[in-house]
């Protein structure tokens, strides 16, 4: 049987959003975005090791919205780092024998189970697997100055999104996250590259949205209410 | 007086979605997409001409479809033509007298009156203004074989979803229209930067989304209704 560890990446304070509940706790459809995002990895894989990174201070207020909504998945808490790098390499130090670790933005609630089953297949025959979808806007480049009002259009069929869950053979990453990090990763999947490992890329869900902006959620419950 | 024409490119067949009715026929929280869209540029311009193409054999259903609506608001069709190029250099043909012209995807109904003047504003300013956003996921870019399953990381702070409308002087839009275009063109914006002309890029909305998915029906209700 395969040991499988999910790290969910919920320390993040969601300032974007304003208001003082980081957004992971705000609810959605009834209940917080971030139970929403254990579940689908409790249906999926049933076995495994749940890890949640949670904001400095907040464990508190995470245990009591567990016991108010009866949540009764098991689960471990660690801390968040500074940064979402900081926050998984803690989560890492308690994840124990496992083979694959998977590692999933909190504040992706609308993850499918058949999607995180697909990434794990990738994962275990290419090691490290991420979910990609083809972009429907056109994109730009901004060259030169970051602030510039100018950017160089770029082949939009060449251009895909990065979705969460990231799963890799867990060795490999803790020898990414071993490595010394210099300047800012944005994915699990670009620290691991920088083994020299590559990355396979799965097929994503275009609903797989991350959880950003206040209207995101009137936007998730819509997808989550049936047809 | 500036006065400017628009041109509502609605000349898809929408066959991504599936069914027979293009998508920017179907209802959206009670009349079709395309009237929407339609509506928001009536409001910000009102005595702006307006501009439709429309797939080739639709223009008898889109009639319909206004008496249906009592859609009163006055406007031209022409017909697509088998590129979304085609279908703009056809509706170029019969704007007339105009400074401006606004390039606008009839699929983005949710596109804001404060967006439109914005970026008329700046079009006025530079000749030439397409509104962008910063995107929230990662990106990475396939290299070599389109098929491929791997692709390089790229920064994230420099890329920036490129919407509709881009607005630009009228006289410029032809030139960029008169000029032989070989391989595809996305947006026309990129026509318009082969001239030599810079684009300006203005700040866009995140929720001025392109209805592409069924799903984005649900998303776009979810948007249009008040908080």
């Amino acid at each position: 049987m395969i040991r499988t560890a999910v790290v969910i990446a919920a320390g993040g304070s969601g300032v974007r959003m304003g208001g003082d509940t980081p957004k992971q706790f705000r609810p959605l459809a009834g209940r917080p975005v971030l139970m929403h995002s254990v579940e689908r990895f409790h249906t999926a894989l049933p076995d495994a090791q749940i890890i949640i990174t949670l904001p400095v201070g907040e464990s508190a207020r995470w245990e009591e919205l567990c016991r108010k909504y009866d949540f009764a998945i098991a689960h471990s808490i660690t801390h968040g780092g500074a940064t979402r790098c900081e926050s998984v390499r803690n989560a890492l130090e308690i994840c124990a024998g496992c083979d694959y670790i998977a590692v999933h933005d909190g504040a992706r609630p609308l993850v499918s189970v058949e999607l995180i089953l697909r990434l794990l297949d990738d994962a275990v025959a290419y090691d490290a697997a991420i979910p990609v979808v083809a972009p429907v806007d056109s994109f730009r480049i901004i060259e030169g100055d970051i602030e510039s009002d100018s950017g160089r259009c770029i082949d939009r069929s060449r251009l895909r999104a990065v979705q969460t869950p990231q799963i890799f053979a867990a060795p490999l990453l803790r020898a990414a996250y071993a490595a010394p990090a210099e300047g800012a990763f944005t994915d699990d999947a670009s620290l691991v590259e920088r083994l020299g490992v590559a990355v396979h890329l799965s097929r994503g869900e275009p609903f797989n949205i991350k959880i950003t902006h206040q209207a995101d959620f009137a936007i998730a419950e819509a997808l989550l209410r049936p047809d």
